[in-house]
Order: structure tokens, then sequence, then C-alpha cells
């Protein structure tokens, strides 16, 4: 591993962009959010995903020139296209004019559509709860969980995020994909080499399998076994038909540069939460997370990353030398 | 058991409650949701909790004459003080005008405080969906679920539900409790003197048991492990602190008439896809659907409620007679 600090990791990755000819409005979220992942330690969504996103761009399966177009289609609803571009900005832009709408309109709806990968769902919800917003959050992605009881991949991890703003205290944030795990544990372990435990995933004729290669040509199970599929389906009915997205069946792979634009969706709902509970929303939330934290053993969401977070800061990333060398004569820095 | 029908049963669980004290507008919406629990097999939430709702409203932990009252808050948030009485009727009323401002807002969210059990989650989404709406909802219950890590019950078992409109077919809903299994149905092994099974709950000293008492007096332990406790989190957060009402850890049982008014809050979201979706949600949906179908064994979410359903309005529900005579003594029919 070789060290690399914040700055620093976010300038490579700009210039890698830049060099893909991705316009710089572009290339800054896009590196933003992912040294974002490496500084949570959440590398499965960091500077890995980025060659391949250069090549995208490159290739134009993601349009690195692409601004994101918002319209207004009711007094509490905004419906964002993202041309076939980065999914990051267009977040962004889901997150700051929904965030304006929710405190005006008291909820926000935000769908994303001609979408790309969002990256770490819970850091776009935190933006909007360092607003002063509870948020929800809800992104598909490309065919891993097979529907319960069948055996081909039909859902994507499709993770949910929810965040609330807490009293001078960063967000409490909540990030889960309904997959057991994260599929990029398993490309991490196939990268590495590493076995993966048996109850990750099934190979592609059903069997529970500890092979990562085999993993990902077969399905990931659901976290809560029925209960997680239920939710790999609403995830994909909120994310994917109701942003007007393409289905995880129907996408192509956040990994290469084949095939066309994935037109993943995302879809966000904002709350100003004195619009529903009144006064003493944040009072209540830090009693409850106060009667949690008086039990011992139990720690809060999201704390490891909070942890991961503030040694980056301090200390840097992290990163394989044999990707740091790829992203450098990516930049033409060797 | 003994046969009823669903009309003789609705009148027989109005009849009870007019008995108790509880004014018609509050009696047949209490009556037609406990019923309904009952046509779809759920029983844990059908007629069993009908005594002890009428001694609730007998000694006023519930207020059987309470009128809700609606307070929009902006242009896309209600919210809705049940005034301590049953939640049926407040949830009914979120429906009909949380549907009435989705379809003008987008978007619109509800909060309902000074709340009372909300039945069968799921019936109220998917009336939603009836009016061709997405829809979510989120409740708390009484502590039943510790945070991961600890060992003493703080969440309830907090049930999330969805529903999203089907083209010529009944609403497609997902209702799930963040626990393993509902509470419900460890009461009704302990009812019957059935054990459990051993993966359910935990005793008071956080030990796995099969004993139905032993488990009440400890945890239920939540779906999916730590992912579903964080829901547990999630939940709790949305449906209490999110309305202004009172966490499971400071509510009163809802199966008897000791305490304070449980003050329970539920939250409402429902969404107008075609300010999302652009058009052709209702297409993209059955696309979506058939391809979870064409797996085989694989079956939707909420099938067998609907075919239980279907089943109870040809030949009526069957209920224990110990509680069919209760209810008809209580009625004054016997």
């Amino acid at each position: 591993m070789t060290k690399i600090s914040l700055t620093a990791a976010r300038d490579l990755a700009v210039r890698v962009l830049l060099a893909s000819g991705v316009s710089e409005p572009n290339a800054e979220p896009v590196a933003r959010g992912l040294v974002a992942a490496e500084a949570d330690g959440l590398s499965s969504h960091g500077l890995l995903r980025l060659p391949a996103y250069a090549d995208q761009a490159l290739v134009g399966k993601v349009d690195g020139l692409a601004t994101a177009v918002v319209e207004r289609t009711a007094t509490g609803t905004l419906r964002i296209d993202a041309k076939d571009g980065f999914a990051f900005p267009a977040i962004d832009l889901a997150v700051e004019e929904g965030a304006a709408l929710a405190e005006q309109a008291g909820i926000a709806g935000v769908a994303i559509h001609k979408s790309h990968h969002a990256g770490v769902l819970g850091r776009h919800v935190e933006a909007a709860a360092q607003r002063g917003l509870v948020a929800l959050a809800f992104t598909n992605s490309r065919s891993a969980i097979a529907p319960w009881g069948g055996k081909v991949p039909l859902f994507g991890t499709n993770p949910i995020a929810f965040a609330a703003p807490r009293r001078d205290r960063p967000p409490l944030v909540v990030d889960l994909s309904v997959s057991k795990v994260a599929r990029g544990r398993v490309m991490v372990a196939h990268a590495r080499g590493e076995p993966i435990p048996g109850d990750w995933a099934l190979d592609a004729e059903g069997r529970p399998t500890t092979d990562a290669a085999a993993a990902l040509a077969g399905t990931m199970l659901p976290f809560g076994d029925a209960k997680g599929a239920a939710l790999a389906l609403v995830v994909e009915i909120l994310a994917a038909a109701l942003t007007g997205s393409a289905f995880g069946f129907e996408t192509s792979s956040m990994f290469d540069a084949e095939g066309a634009p994935p037109r993943l969706g995302q879809l966000f709902v904002f709350v100003a939460p004195r619009r529903l509970a009144g006064e003493g929303f944040a009072d209540r939330l830090e009693m409850l997370i106060s009667a949690v934290l008086a039990q011992p053993g139990t720690r809060l969401p999201g704390q490891r990353r909070l942890e991961s977070r503030t040694r980056a800061e301090a200390e840097g990333i992290d990163i394989p030398p044999d990707l740091r060398a790829d992203l450098e004569r990516r930049a033409g820095l060797r």
C-alpha cells in the first residue's frame, strides 16, 4: 500500500478524469466522491472504480461533458435527467435543490434518471442532513440478487441510506445494501485472490460458495432472507420504476467500458423535521441515541466510517501501488 | 374454531366498541381494520386485540370519542393529532388527505402523533395505492428489540410497509416488521402453549430461547442481524422522533388497560408516480414483476394475504370460540 493525502488523492483523481475528457465541473464531484469513500474506509467504492470510470468516459459509455437538467414537476417534486453523465454531479444537484425545496414544501421527492454509479449512498444523505434535513435515498445497480426462491440475479444490491441531523455532531447515517454484504467486498476478495464466507453468495447453480469468482458468476444473498429479498424488490421499484430508469437486469456493468450507458436511477426523499415533528426533534433524537449507547456493547451505525474519516484527514489513505501507478499514468504524471 | 362471516365479524366488533363507549365514527374503522387483518390471515393483528382495545376505551387509556385533527404545516406536509384515540380513524384521515395532497404536490408526508396501534400497516399503504399512489409507511411500537450488541429491548418490532398501484390488479404490498418474526406470533404461540423456533428471540439474559414466555420477557431478534437492528433504529426515528411521538421504551402496552395512553406515531410518504417517473410507471412495474415471476419458485410478497382474503370473503373467518363468547358478552349479545 502507498500513502496519499486526501488533497493529493482528489487532485490525482481530477487529473485522471480531465485526461479522459471529463469536464472540470464533472471531474470535481466525482473525484470528491471517490476519495470520500476511501476516507470512510469503503475502498470498494473508492479509487479502484476510477480506471473503469475513465475508460467509460473515453468511449462515451458515460458522458463526461454532460450537464444534468432539473425539472420541477410539482410543488414538491424534482425530476433530474443526468444525461448519461456521472451520478455524482447529478446527486449534488439533487441534494442542493431538493434540500431547498424541502425547506419550503416540508418534504421533497427527487428522482434522477439516465444516471450512473451513486458511489457511497450514505455520503449523499449525510450532505442533506448537514443542511438540517432528514433524508432517505435509494439506488439500484446491476443485477446481483435473485428474487426469493429464484436463482438468477435480478435486483442490484440496492442500498438504502438514511440520515438525520444531530445537534453539534455529525449526522447519524445508516447506509446498508440489501445484500448480506456489498458486492464490492466480493470483488475486493476476488482481486486479492481470497475466499469469501460461505453465507454471502450462491454460485450459478444456486449452491453456497466460498469462491469469489463463482460468487460473482452467481447471485449474492440478501440479508435477512425473504425479508431482505422483499426490500431488494422495493428498492428496485423506488430507484428504477419510480424514476424512469433501467432495471438492474437491463443495465450494463459499472466496471468496464462495454455496452450502453447504464441508465441507473436514484430516488431521494428530504424532510424538514419541524414540519412533521413540531418542535423538539433534535432533543428527542439525542434522547433515543443516549438510550442506545447506555447499553454496554452497542454503537451507532456509521461510527466506523467517522473514525476512519478522522484518521484519513490526519494521515491520508492507503491505496495499492499498482492502482496509484495506473492513475498517475492516466493523469500523465509518469 | 368457530366460523363467522366478515360482515358479521365487523358488526360484532362495532357492537363491542360501542358498548365500550367508543363513538360510531371511531368504532367503524377500528372494526374494519381488525376484521381485515383476520381476512388476510393475520390473526395476531385481528380480533384477539379487541378485548384489550375495549378495556382501554372503558378506562380511557384510549379515547373512544376522540376526533383526529389535521394541520397543514407546509405545502407538502400534514401533521395529524390523533388525540389519544384509536389509530385507525387517524390513519384513514392520513390516507385520504395525504393522497389528495400527493396528487397536487407530487409527494406528501403525513405524521400522526398521540396515536395508538396501527394494526396491519400494509392495509393502509394498500389503500393509498388503490388511489394510484406509491406509499411508504412506518410505525413504532412498544420495545421488543434490543439495539445491536445490547440485551434490553429498546425499539418496537417497527414495521415498514410499501405499496405500489398495479394496472387491473390489486396493489403490490410489502409489509415487514424488522423483527425476525412479528412479536404477535410469539404471543399466539404463548396463548396456545406452543414452543417457538430458537432463532426468533433471546430471553432476559440474552440467551436464545424456544420458550414463548421467556421470549416475551426478553428481546426479539431483528431480521438480518446488525442490518435489521439498524433498520429498527431508522423506523424508530421516522415513526417516533419525526412525528413527535413516544419511543417504544416510553410507551405503555397495547395488550392491557394499564398505564397512560401509548402515544405511538405513524409516518406516511405518498408519491404520485408520474411526477417522478414521467409516463410509463405502470408498464415498467409490470415488466419487473414479470421478470420476477418468470423464475420458477418465486412469488410476489403479499400473495398469501390476497389468497386468504379471497377465501375469507367467500367462506368467512375462523375465530377461537372463547374469543367469540367474550366478544358477544361484551356486545350484550349473551
